[in-house]
């Protein structure tokens, strides 16, 4: 952030609709360079007694998340209430664990709580003076030609307007800014489900909040067509999510008594099983819900509406990048204000999706890749084995070998060039392990001679 | 059409949305099956005096269209107005002409004029007594719950509702009936829209109604980013269309007066700009169009909404089979009403979008990869050394070798399978393409020898 004076009307408010996890820092982002921001939020207070969560419980905080907030002087602050999680443990259908590192010695990332964090940003927004937010106010449209906001009081249930000069919506993958934006001539948009669902269910803390798997990594168990994954929480216990076909022979639909759901969980988790005394309960009470990847382009209307997060590209969840990506959105859009000064709107908002475009569809084929990843290939020593031949690549050209996932997840890399460069590296690992059988053939002079090769055109 | 006597209940109507093309067609389909059915139209009787047509003025019907046609027996009668086109004739910016043939001997797409065709099927359907047609009935919501239609009178502005048992949505890539299906849980849904824009612009008849440019071919001006395309119509005039971007250094936004239009014309489509006498009134009075893909999935609700046609599978012109995907759509329905029987509908709805929806999807791959074709490979002497090598291997392999626009345009292969053989050939032609500079090349040993190691495995 600039000490300089502003070079803008402070007197133009910028207006937020979205309070969720993007909205918040976006708008502490905007209050910091001196803009007056006015948030408006479908929901209630998250800070008030009471409050539903209504999505996943945690969530993975990786460098690109971490550096966004760095930009706003919170970082430290969330990586005290965040949980390391250094690598991977596979739990076979026997209860057998494999480890697998992320990334090297001191990488990690990081298992944080949606609502703390979440309620941490309100905080620190609702504390400058020139931030107001506003809960309990529902979208009901947007008449993009006037620049006014149609609102419905949830309490009052009394319908109202705003105007606004500049709107960015942050309001999620169902966005309401979004929604007029489709309705205008020529917008690119697509909307595709899995066919799997998601359940949380909980794996029990421990006597004394002890951590009854082990407490610093993210736990897979990969059953091929379906797996469960667990991150830890702070009181011992973990998050389990469930993703499951909803329809088939193994689905959300064929389990439909707890009996059932007992059975096949001591069939296929049996090591999991034990520590999930509520599974029964939970599995029935808890929502089935759906995952789909959102696309759409522009992702602005004129000079004066903006989309950021998940309104512009919902993700699937198995990269652990839809929030770090929202998050990357309002650092980049921060640096090209300090770029282009805080009154160059038209330039800032045609930059923005311009560079961030790409980088969110490659993220939305990243984290679809990964789903079959950690699903399936993970349980497959032969997969293992090149993920530990792919270390080795990395140790021996450090700077010109660095693996996919640490590329996503541990640096600032566009991800558009990320995936590039994963692809290729594809490409190589194929031609590569049919020479490799184990971990010590990868010291074979032929080997090596192939490698050479391989990376002297890489 | 089985002459048995219907096996479910006639008093039970069906409900078709949109009249155009598939609607009209569709009606004729279902009511010489015996069922009563009621077919709404939002826009008024196009057979009524005044009616303006919103749409491209001709349409090139070909194999698939026809047999769809031919189910109804009215296709003799739409061939004596249609026009044989023979063969492509491309312009160069010289005004020099190459021609390239079509198919075999005696195989023609044809230009029909949409408003006769759409006229003449709603003759015929409102002939049967079975067939109930209300125009001027616009859609406003589907009450998917309660089978509810509610529609307002356009002449009357009075809004009223309609209860359906089976619904068929053919109300076209803007659908209303698709609107609702939208809105159901994890629908997915697609629409993606070209940079370009199309505008219609006419080529004028000669004296006597005589054609200016040879009658029996679809004349294509290929200028690489850019084109022109023109068909024959009855009265000696062709209907031109111009596919242009909308923005760029040669776009729509860059034309801005009729002189700029008409030095625009004289330079790039010099031997057409003296035919296009109304060119620079036409150019600024007629609507700029833009040019979408809509994909979506599924194509039914429950057991009592279908869509067919462009509400399913909007796509864009240039392989001229929108109309003729969605005739086929109605033929290969009524093939599964003679299979499963009139009451059959669950099994009947599943098989449908089962197996149109790859051909759909193959489809619209198709006319997006011909639209690059048309614009600029058309005016590449190497292309169309190209496509006289394929000649001539679809010549030495009857029934092995059939050209791609010959599956497409010629045969009732399914479009998925058409698109999966096109790209096999498109390989085989890279690989021999290189060994060959000239038509002779193709009968020396060496390449013969290729070509048969090629066609063993093809």
């Amino acid at each position: 952030m600039s000490s300089a004076a502003p070079a803008f009307s402070p007197a133009e408010p910028l207006t937020v609709m979205g309070a969720g996890l993007v909205g918040s820092l976006l708008s502490l982002y905007l209050a910091r360079r001196g803009h007056p921001v006015q948030v408006f939020e479908r929901r209630a207070d998250p800070r008030r007694a009471g409050f539903q969560e209504g999505r996943s419980i945690n969530l993975a905080l990786s460098d690109r998340g971490w550096r966004a907030l760095e930009g706003v002087g919170v970082a430290d602050d969330i990586r005290q209430v965040g949980i390391p999680m250094t690598g991977r443990v596979m739990h076979d259908a026997h209860g057998a664990l494999t480890r697998q590192p992320y990334g090297q010695d001191g990488q990690a990332i990081y298992s944080v709580n949606r609502g703390h964090l979440n309620r941490r940003l309100l905080d620190l927004a609702e504390a400058r003076p020139n931030v107001r937010l506003r809960f309990g106010q529902q979208c009901l449209g947007i008449d993009l030609k006037n620049q006014r906001l149609d609102l419905l009081d949830t309490a009052t249930q009394h319908a109202h307007s705003e105007p606004y000069t500049r709107l960015f919506g942050t309001d999620g993958a169902f966005s309401a800014v979004r929604g007029a934006l489709q309705r205008t001539d020529r917008y690119d948009y697509s909307q595709d489900y899995l066919e799997y669902g998601y359940k949380e269910l909980t794996i029990a803390a421990g006597p004394a909040g002890a951590w009854q798997l082990e407490k610093n990594a993210l736990h897979i168990w990969p059953r091929g067509q379906f797996m469960m994954i667990a991150l830890p929480n702070l009181d011992g216990s973990f998050n389990g999510t469930l993703y499951f076909p909803f329809e088939g022979a193994e689905s959300f639909a064929a389990l439909r008594t707890p009996a059932e759901v007992v059975a096949f969980f001591g069939r296929v988790f049996p090591d999991a099983l034990p520590l999930m005394p509520q599974l029964a309960t939970e599995y029935f009470h808890n929502p089935t819900s759906s995952l789909v990847t959102i696309r759409c382009y522009p992702w602005k209307h004129a000079d004066d509406v903006l989309l950021l997060g998940d309104a512009s590209h919902a993700i699937v969840p198995f990269y652990g990048q839809g929030m770090n990506a929202g998050f990357e959105d309002c650092r980049v859009l921060n640096e090209l204000l300090d770029q282009h000064g805080d009154a160059a709107w038209p330039a800032i908002f045609g930059a923005f999706q311009a560079q961030r475009k790409p980088n969110a569809d490659a993220m939305a084929d990243l984290a679809l890749y990964n789903f079959t990843e950690m699903r399936d290939r993970v349980a497959d020593p032969r997969f293992l084995l090149q993920k530990k031949i792919e270390g080795k690549l990395a140790a021996q050209f450090p700077g010109r070998w660095t693996p996919l996932y640490s590329q996503v997840t541990f640096s600032h890399t566009p991800y558009a060039e990320a995936w590039a460069a994963g692809q290729r590296q594809d490409a190589i690992m194929a031609r590569l392990m049919p020479h490799i059988r184990a971990e010590a053939d990868f010291d074979q002079p032929a080997v090596q001679a192939l490698v050479q090769r391989e990376m002297a055109d890489f």
